[in-house]
């Protein structure tokens, strides 16, 4: 998050004539187990953050005294989703539309921001001890992890500046994260089981559809009897160029009992191939290799007993879980809170 | 809806040099059939509505006299939908962002507003009479029942305030109701079987996931054959604290022919069982005990004609039916539309 | 579009003292592939455009030179998509919420515009010769359709204005367009078969249920075996008029084996029909004749090879299809940006 301070004083500055006691920078982002859930509709998120961590104020939250100056510059990152920020029990004493100090509202307890929307706000902490939750109205995006508390407590220890970088981890660190992962999520490629569970098709299912959307194969693996004509339809509408920042695609196996490969797709085209062999194959898009999906041949095509094989540890009290961050959070997580 | 009056005057009332003829409070919410839905993706809302009831306002249109100076105060509940507020024919005078009247717009003919966001609307009614229709633009929330009119009618009746209260109806009325309905909803409960309708498995399907979501089960109805294993995933994701207001689930056999407990589930976490024992279960959250699933187990497992036991009634004009009003939207009702 | 041209001057004009360069009318629109997409959660188009053709400015961008002074009138036509307008690299000089130039912002890089939301924003273009991306931040959205170049070249020939007027095309073009085409849309009528495919029952199923839903059927095309019931349950909201502009519906058999009607169906209401002779059946609803369902009725209901006879034209590089207009995006086309 790149913020450009303004020559302009804000006006609680003006007015209290001092700097912020804390000033927070904030960046709302989502996270996404598939390609298609971030292009398809509104987007459906299945983890939503502030600052690159779920729940990182929960588990750490922002301190500061009664009468504190508070300055948040929040950032919806997005890449979809509205984002209605308000602190509970908090009203602002001034909201800056884009951050920009000419941009003055009065008063409110709630900014929208749509994504790549920015605000700065400002008030005091309240008399009042205990903990005021940051979040937003709606309750989906809220509950998968971006929210926070800001606790006010008379005894705090002074934090001028909370900033939005994420939390640096060590190679043990990672290490430790992936042996008690109890779920992977990643957009492009196939994730745990219990995200990108197999669908399976009978012996009743001629073909079977196949989307490509969003840089990712919709159903990622699949499941078919011999004999099965898989169709592979590019949903992707951007086909304009060529290379990886196009949407046009294909199926290319990789490893499996027989090798094909579709031509190149664009908007709408269709390949359709038939599975004779049985076996595993796993396929990918030439143009942009971190796609993958799966496709298991098998005459007897009851749904094994698969996750038996998690065992008992699946269901401890663990809650870490390696999140793979998708590749749009990314991309726009250097876009400007711009006070011009 | 609580309304801090300003001290300030807003700019139309000093212009016209009087009370607004009419003042309304309007507030928009939604309602939801299942917690899954409420909380996936940005929300799917099976009815919506202004002051606690569907087509309020268009079986009783709220009714001026052509010039009467009208003062809208807008509150987004939500709990998810952004809702683009317009009259169909009318040009706002101002528009006062949060209700504040220094954060004033001039003109406009559409507020937006992300849950729990508010507006001021202020205007005169136009010389024509006729029927002017409040609406989001959106057409999905718009037709589900958040929508209403404003009459214009030379010799109308002065009808000074429009209060956001819902409508209180008797024990007998309910009672009424309950009878005449064609359906039932509830977020967390099991609703008629046109809301939700169970999903068979047939013997082709080894194991069945049910995901636990927004303190609902979903699907809420499954219907398998003898052996077949269920799996329960948690998807909540808000885990930290135990209790009431945590996502941590489980699932409790309250009624069946064997009675099984999963463990407490954190986010991410499954309980498997095999269901061996033909007949129907019915199991609950023990920390939300009005969390409601239904497991019918059957060696023959063809769907049964169930919805014929509705009779000819179903299919009479009736168009009543009980909302069981989400605890979601009930949550956010008290939110205050703050003129600081 | 229709825009109000203020009698004020709007900053940048009393800034630079001239007029505007360039001046575009930009409308943002969705379009359906169901009607339910459109009413259902918060709307899933399958395309989205700029002025009535997707990626228009993609395929003929706007061209100024450096330093030219650009006016851009927004108006987002929805029905549904929130939309955040910016253009890479540019950041506003002002922004005017809803055109007015007495609401006026300073700075900004994005202009958060719910369906029916329009902004005015002005700018100059940089001296760095290139291509701006014009685009919402949401990556569906824009991906699908509503992505547009703005490129700035010291040699450009000057075009003043920018008009949201759709594209008009001679019949033979549009002949043209229909012989090449591989995917059909359309709300409320059967697309081609990679949009609306057929949604098979084996014998196991003994009831489907069909969901009228935004003046669609939904699934549109099924295929079951004989014998099976087909339930039609009305979950469209609004049916308090009679006529073309509610939502009540019914199912008439226009073609096929056996003939039947069901009742008008008021919201939640249902019709049941036993399919007894294999054949196909077209139907219709009597008030909104342009909404067609299809039911197969077969013994052997094994899904054929259906899209084999699309042959090998349909996997060559034509990236031609037919967009049938939602009657909803015609229905706003309408809508004013005003400019009071």
């Amino acid at each position: 998050m790149m913020v450009v301070q303004p020559k302009k004083k804000f006006e609680l500055e003006k007015i209290l004539n001092k700097k912020p006691d804390i000033e927070i920078y904030l960046v709302q982002h989502e996270y996404y187990a598939s390609g298609k859930d971030a292009v398809d509709g509104q987007g459906r998120p299945m983890y939503t953050a502030f600052n690159g961590k779920l729940f990182r104020y929960i588990e750490e939250p922002i301190v500061g005294k009664p009468g504190d100056y508070v300055r948040i510059n929040f950032l919806n990152a997005g890449p979809n989703l509205l984002y209605t920020f308000h602190i509970v029990g908090i009203v602002w004493d001034f909201a800056y539309w884009q951050g920009n100090p000419d941009n003055k509202f009065i008063g409110g307890q709630t900014v929208t921001a749509g994504p790549s929307d920015s605000w700065v706000v400002e008030f005091s902490i309240p008399p009042d001890e205990g903990a005021y939750l940051m979040l937003s109205h709606a309750v989906g995006s809220t509950d998968r992890g971006a929210l926070g508390l800001l606790v006010c407590d008379k005894d705090a220890e002074q934090q001028s500046v909370v900033l939005s970088d994420g939390i640096k981890y060590t190679e043990e660190e990672m290490e430790e994260f992936r042996e008690k992962a109890i779920r992977t999520i990643t957009p492009f490629g196939i994730g745990s089981p219990d995200v990108d569970m197999p669908v399976v098709y009978g012996p009743e299912t001629k073909e079977v559809i196949v989307r490509i959307i969003g840089n990712s194969y919709h159903p990622k693996v699949i499941q078919v009897v011999p004999g099965t004509i898989v169709k592979w339809i590019n949903e992707d509408v951007f086909t304009y160029m060529d290379g990886e920042f196009s949407g046009i695609h294909n199926a290319l196996v990789k490893s499996g009992p027989e090798r094909f490969a579709s031509p190149m797709l664009a908007h709408a085209e269709s390949y359709s191939q038939e599975m004779k062999q049985e076996g595993e194959y796993v396929y990918m898009c030439t143009p942009h290799p971190y796609m993958e999906g799966r496709i298991i041949v098998k005459k007897d095509n009851r749904i094994d007993y698969r996750y038996a094989a998690a065992g008992p540890g699946a269901n401890t009290k663990l809650v870490w879980f390696i999140l793979i961050l998708a590749a749009f959070a990314l991309m726009i997580g250097i876009i400007a809170l711009i006070n011009k």
